[in-house]
């Protein structure tokens, strides 16, 4: 079992990121640098890339995205690092997680002093049907794909279980996307900055010009329900259920303790770190949870002597609605079968006992894959140095929560971040 | 810079690998179960797979080879290794020296005391034009491949590079393909078991089963001059100077210093490790030798308080036999441009100074390409504990090191390993 004991302690002395969206002219490694840049913007006493002792790559798949293997180096190349180690790390949408753990470790291995931990995918390239399929390369090849899956239905299966076991409705994952719209309308890097009332109001805008009847929905709950508005994508999840194709980066900049405050007048100090895996989907007991989050957050929690009450905010892995639901309640903040009343309460809302996906999550923000999980520190790193403006929680944030997970939860890795 | 001192001591406590070769039945976790047995055998002390606390998993492109992402957790599945935390890392063909250095690291973070190392690559299952493609993705896209370069038009320009500053010639490459053979023909797991007088005496028998006239060929070097036999690839290099496509896996448990004597009555110290990293081969300002690799052996015998005189055998990344040459002089075995004269004169032979890729090197034990720096460990394992057999190096093998390349060394990993 894991001994749960770093050698040494680790800090995130700088975050940023690119924008997330479709941007046809910006390859991966345009947008790391563009992410690079950010990051270094962020560190209140500077940083010379020269310091910096290493770098590691979370990124899933850009061979088949971008035809570009050993992508480590060429981005340790354009952002000056040259010649220091540089790693890529995979494990499908779980990279940047796994990645940021790689960093943190090897700092407190005390190999290197200063780690940059970055994330990219470069997606849009390829047509929306190419894109699905070399998504659904996460999945098992022998078992899975031949049978058809894509992660659209993997996650649809997963909805259906729930919403069976806990006799809840689609209507209820409807208050995650609006949930998630509304924080990323404040994002300036979210790839969706609207809410859905004002996705509605839109699109009665268009149909107004276009001369058609004026669609009759009185609220979000209405447009959402409008298979025309909101059209099936793999039944019960429709299109607003679903994070987008996107194409982004995110670096983060890793020292180890003793130099968090030569680098950062507001340092945060990573406490607990957890990873794990489970079996491919065909392979569980049970689909209303994810074991390996479970798992990866018992460790992270265990390490840092702290519990799912006491975490002021999370980012969550809410590729899918119910993604974020079942996240809810793996990591402990509600019990099982809860999870979609306490959103409906709006217990995850900015105001509410544990603000969850405050950037607006993969759903609004964006989900360039291998980027996304260093992202959600670009999201603590502001919230907890209350610098998110208008989507600032209203408590202070002083621990937090990332969960990233790869595929259908063969990988889960979970950060736990102080504010001292 | 890296701080060249680990939390704690490592050691290799087990080591062992699939057979190398072309094995259209068996699919890459096939051949990484195999190489997980081989290396559990290989356990003085015996191994149960529930005391492993991690997997790290080098493989350079399932995704293109056999369309599976997300390997890692698959692997740690079909190893009974589950929920344990399974991340692959990726550097191209240095995937596995790159992963076997975050085995090591994570263990000397204090994250872990006992981690499975593993490589794999199973190439097979394309055509030879396509694999050469996806090889060809480890170069830059942008600027590289669409000029047409290949791996085999990569080191042959480098071939031609070094020929021409040192006045060498294409017979003197014939040594590294002639003693890698020679090595080979004793490495039951070799892909080419063969040495180059048998390949000569096997084609000549052919030529006479088929009535053709006797081939006039004297000896291996006549034999290597012909080009029917040994056809151009990519002058100046031609078949024999390349490596071949290969399937198979490799796997090395490493433990915590302290935990070595309990798994093994003869366990492996790392006491060197050393990775860098450069720009793609269109950014290089000379070509007869690998900064990459030369940084990486710095950085190693930096940490291990030795010098390439110490060294007693080396794994080094022969990926065509030029690569082996530069490999000799960037590890700083012989002064630039005297490689090649070194290799002629049986310095580099099992007998010799130092002997080099005892086990038949990537030229004819093979090069499944991510499996090829685990593999590089399982050789030294099997010298330093005299369990190599009929190519068991005459001299005591104290000290070792392994050299493992990606691309065209936009990455090196060295370590270096003692018997205590």
């Amino acid at each position: 079992m894991p001994r749960h004991k770093l050698g040494r302690g680790v800090a995130v002395a700088g975050a940023g990121m690119s924008r997330f969206g479709l941007f046809p002219g910006q390859s991966g490694r345009d947008l790391f640098v563009e992410a690079f840049n950010a990051m270094r913007q962020s560190v209140d006493r500077g940083l010379d890339p020269r310091q910096i002792d290493a770098i590691y790559v979370g990124n899933f798949n850009s061979e088949l995205f971008e035809n570009q293997g050993q992508l480590a180096p060429i981005l340790a190349d354009w952002t000056g690092l040259l010649p220091r180690p540089a790693t890529r790390v995979e494990d499908a949408c779980a990279s940047g997680g796994v990645a940021l753990r790689q960093g943190i470790l090897a700092i407190a291995s005390g190999a290197y002093d200063i780690v940059l931990v970055g994330g990219v995918e470069k997606m849009s390239g390829l047509s929306i049907e190419r894109v699905t399929d070399v998504l659904s390369t996460a999945a098992d090849v022998l078992y899975e794909t031949p049978a058809g899956f894509t992660f659209p239905g993997f996650y649809a299966a997963i909805a259906t279980a729930y919403m069976t076991r806990y006799q809840a409705t689609t209507e209820m994952l409807m208050d995650v996307t609006i949930k998630n719209h509304q924080n990323g309308a404040y994002n300036e890097k979210a790839q969706f900055q609207m809410t859905i009332r004002q996705v509605m109001e839109k699109a009665r805008e268009q149909a107004a010009a276009k001369g058609l009847p004026a669609p009759g929905w009185k609220n979000e709950y209405d447009f959402l329900s409008d298979p025309r508005a909101n059209p099936p994508i793999a039944a019960p999840l429709c299109l607003y259920d679903c994070s987008p194709i996107s194409d982004g980066a995110a670096a983060v900049l890793l020292v180890a303790e003793n130099l968090a405050k030569a680098f950062s007048s507001v340092p945060l100090y990573v406490i607990g770190s957890g990873q794990a895996s489970d079996g491919a989907f065909y392979s569980r007991p049970d689909l209303v949870s994810l074991r390996s989050a479970r798992a990866a957050a018992w460790e992270a929690y265990e390490m840092a002597g702290v519990g799912p009450r006491d975490i002021k905010m999370a980012e969550v892995h809410d590729c899918f609605t119910i993604a974020e639901i079942i996240a809810s309640e793996d990591l402990g903040f509600f019990e099982p079968g809860t999870g979609v009343k306490a959103a409906q309460d709006g217990m995850t809302a900015r105001d509410g006992r544990v603000p969850l996906n405050t950037s607006g999550g993969l759903k609004a923000k964006g989900h360039p894959v291998g980027a996304s999980g260093v992202g959600q520190v670009v999201e603590v790193w502001k919230q907890m140095r209350a610098e998110a403006g208008g989507r600032q929680v209203s408590r202070d944030v002083n621990l937090a929560l990332t969960h990233n997970v790869g595929g259908t939860g063969q990988t889960s890795a979970v950060h736990i971040f102080e504010r001292r």
